[in-house]
């Protein structure tokens, strides 16, 4: 199995929810919520992807970082590179469900373990998608990080401690999921959080707390405040809010605001190795992916999870070779130009 | 019926005046004058998009705007949201004709009426089609704003008292309406008014006046000057001038001008309540929306347009969620971002 | 005879030379030279377009320029609109032969003298082209200005005398038809010219002289030096150089520099009455128009010619009341905004 | 024999591999590496094409540079323009295997002496292609020049001294390479190199060494350093680096920077003898071109690289007719104008 295959086959199974293009670009899909798209006219998924591509490089070859190191910690857990692989649920409407979602996210989780690094799980108004999850993580000794979505802080902190239970590396929340149109729909409420019901979660646990949603450095520190580890700076994809800034935009200046206190990470729009460095240089620590490992699961299981993982990891390395940078802590603004 | 068999039953009942395009942007229609495009290259039409397009937003989901309230205030009736029906006639000559001017424009009242706010009607060559306006406005106590095209200064003050006398809410006067070849063609001559010209109709009445077609300060501040309660900033659509300035660029300057001294309306290029939200966010009180209401008379009738109008709303109200905003009067430049 | 029938005519009758595009941009036709695109890529005739298109208006309808005055005093002779034909020649090599030079050329005079204005006549390779140009203004009595290549002095002042000879009401030369390759390739060699070759042409008339072909400020003053009456702000269509600055963007420098000293005038991706404001907005007195006139002269001889410079004039008129212009002199960059 | 049949014989016999665009502008064979394409999203290749695109043009007619010298000194051999043809290999993965390496290199060597001007011959991981380029340049008394990849020292000095075994007229490294995934897969490992690994190089031969792949000033002044006579700035077409900066946009602050210390040579979305014109505005001392040759020897062996070379002569010589410019050293910044 190669990826040339896996994109034929996630192709051919994913019909009519996603076109597998040849740059993922929210184009193609503008407006299919439920399905793969940006919400709307898909505006904000097409900026993460527009103005990441206009960050560019500078090539160097006169150095001696022959051999980088990729290696990330990710609270304690040494991964062997800064891609983790984001929560997703809903394969049969947003995917069209070739895939059930226990085939799905065993193929994410065990893929992204084979290739050296973890998953996140997801949540949604199914009620067994998250249990789905963490049945899956469970299996694999609690290797990942389970989502919840903002839901009521009691069904949140419920949800919390069945992380624990299964010895999960970290949990989280999805706060960018309180725009979810999705779950309205269905019954399952979902809204914005105060600081104080932040708190009352992440105080609920004694586990690393992601924040995943975050775009403005208001909303960075006060992450900080109540107390998370990490954030993910995600505007879900741009599945939430159409027309809202990119990733790679906001990025920066959160950035130079919680750097060191908190965890970085950021999604949206990468979707190679070279990206991956880009979001780097703006300022995370590391990314998470999610459109491009729909592709490699439908495509090709665990193997296309894994196929996937280790293309973007080998792009970052040449990548690294050829910007003269010698470990991910090396990656900086001074080896980019911005051209937005 | 739903808006997807809304916007089928347009295209289909259009075909010829209208694609009902994925996103209405002015692109396919571009110089079809008579027919739904801009004039000549249609590129006014095609700014009124883009520059919205350009204003992002910043999404917050830390805050307790869990419920906003959308409530707008228009001369004393309480609208249940800040969007208004644009004033608009031609069902034969721009659009194709399945809607006599009778049938859409008690499909837009009534369907206005139904999703909790009003319409405008409009003026034309044909006489009967203001005419038509007010008998349909007279069959809900009036509950509506009849605009006069710039005609002769007696013709036009004869409409006012038509207004009058059915006790509509407010009255009006699109002046951009001073380019229409359309009228021109048809013996009825229409142009720019004087101030004092201005300043005899305002006084001929005591209903609110509302001066439509308002792009530079310095004729916004003339529109306080000779005593209309409200201007709409207007370039008809891109439908009078090429090349003109998009609506959305201009507003921000003569909302700095006048904002509270007349209520500031604004068209051009409002497809969502995303671009709602912007608007407001650029210096309007409200909105009037156009060519999405056409799709939803002709694709459903009075219930086609409410849907319309309650698709917007929704999206509005997810927006403010999505923004920390509680009510319309917290939606100011510090939500968005402007990429111009 | 319409518009519309001009146009079917006339892509029916350049098939293979001209699309009759619905927007003459550049584009389909790119470096269709020999044919009617701009050489190489086209950027230049492609900048020509765009850039202009990037000029925005100021829509103002609160005034009393109700009925605006277009005419224009070229030479003492009074146009009814500041529109004048270009000198064109090669009906056969460049628009595919369906009208012979002849044809051609009096079709666009009398249409031209029909609408109120007057045309230019060209020059070429095949030396009966000139000769077709000034039998068909003599006809008119002379209404119209000769233009020469810049050949050898001695040739090009000796098309000069037989310009005088028909009491032709200017004569001059576009000396951007120096890089012209098509010249080249048939034994006629074209060139730069220095001050004292000009000085030389300049001083054998008493014709007002028009130097076709300045982009710069440097050669405007030249121009202004060597004794010339009018320049021609021209890349000759994009048809010479690649990649050449548009006339939109050179023109409000140059106009700076000798505004006043000498006509201006210039051509370049003109389209539209819009159009033809906006160059005056930028520094010229009036304009030249050349592709829209083939179409026309193809689609319809005279009548055709005749119904194209109408049509632009009405849009001329229509622009200059939506701007709240009542003569050609009030049109100033006041007017407009610029977005590049 | 002419361009056109050279352009369709090449499309034919590059099927799948190269569509010989109409521009060949990196958007078709976006990521076709091997192949013809950039790598990944293609976006450094679009880049060099775009951004060179940019930059524009000043017309002047009005001056005496009526013949214009194209000559260009390199290391002492007179070449009849500043055009030189990169170092290509891979006819079979490439560009599909309708020529061998031994006729492509023969075609391009012997074209570009009969056009004026010499070629440069590549290595690959096939280690058999160096050996072909150099017996082709031995045939014509090594008038070229071999440049090497960037692997083991020791392999490379090998390759120098071949290379002066031969005469050529000087030698180099593309140390932009470095990161050739093509090579890598075929076990013949390349790197980056140190300043100490370049200066052994260096030293290790009398003849003018080339470093080709330099995109930084940083780096031109490391290569002024390890003494090398020339350098290529150079992105290696695209196909290393994603989204890596365009080759036109760093040229001028290289220039600065190292003008006369080292000649400047540039790569890069070079199509035009506009083009070569712009490089050399930009701060370059002469030009390579890649893909317009492959073209020309794919469809026309010899007599096709000589016509792509002599079009591209013209095209030069008649853009200095253009902009008044009599040589090679009177192409300054002064001429150009750059938009981005």
């Amino acid at each position: 199995m190669d990826l040339k295959e896996v994109r034929t086959v996630a192709r051919e199974k994913m019909k009519g929810y996603c076109r597998v293009c040849p740059v993922c670009n929210g184009v193609a899909c503008a407006g299919e919520v439920p399905g793969m798209g940006g919400s709307l006219t898909g505006s904000t998924f097409k900026s993460n992807v527009d103005d990441l591509s206009k960050v560019k490089l500078k090539l160097k070859t006169i150095h001696d970082a022959k051999n980088p190191d990729l290696k990330f910690n990710f609270f304690n857990t040494i991964l062997d590179f800064p891609i983790i692989v984001a929560p997703i649920t809903g394969t049969v409407f947003n995917m069209g469900g070739a895939l059930t979602e226990r085939e799905y996210i065993n193929s994410v989780i065990k893929g992204s373990l084979k290739a050296g690094t973890i998953a996140m799980t997801g949540d949604s108004a199914d009620l067994s998608l998250y249990e789905e999850g963490i049945n899956a993580l469970k299996n694999v000794d609690g290797k990942g990080v389970p989502i919840i979505k903002p839901r009521e802080n009691n069904h949140v902190i419920k949800n919390v401690k069945i992380a624990e239970s299964i010895n999960s590396l970290a949990v989280g929340m999805d706060i960018d999921g309180a725009g979810l149109i999705t779950m309205a729909l269905k019954g399952q409420p979902v809204g914005p959080k105060t600081v104080d019901e932040l708190k009352e979660i992440v105080s609920s646990t004694n586990l690393p707390f992601i924040l995943k949603g975050i775009m403005t450095v208001e909303e960075a520190k006060l992450a900080v405040e109540v107390g998370a580890k990490a954030i993910v700076v995600s505007n879900h994809g741009g599945r939430v809010l159409d027309h809202c800034e990119s990733t790679a935009k906001v990025l920066p200046e959160i950035s130079k605001a919680v750097k060191g206190k908190v965890m970085i990470l950021v999604d949206g729009g990468i979707r190679t190795g070279v990206d991956v460095f880009k979001m780097i240089a703006l300022g995370a620590d590391g990314v998470l992916i999610g459109r491009p490992i729909i592709v490699g699961a439908f495509g090709g299981y665990e193997e296309g999870v894994s196929l996937i993982l280790n293309k973007m990891k080998n792009e970052l390395y040449q990548t690294m070779i050829l910007t003269s940078t010698k470990d991910l802590e090396s990656i900086d603004n001074s080896k980019i130009l911005i051209e937005w």
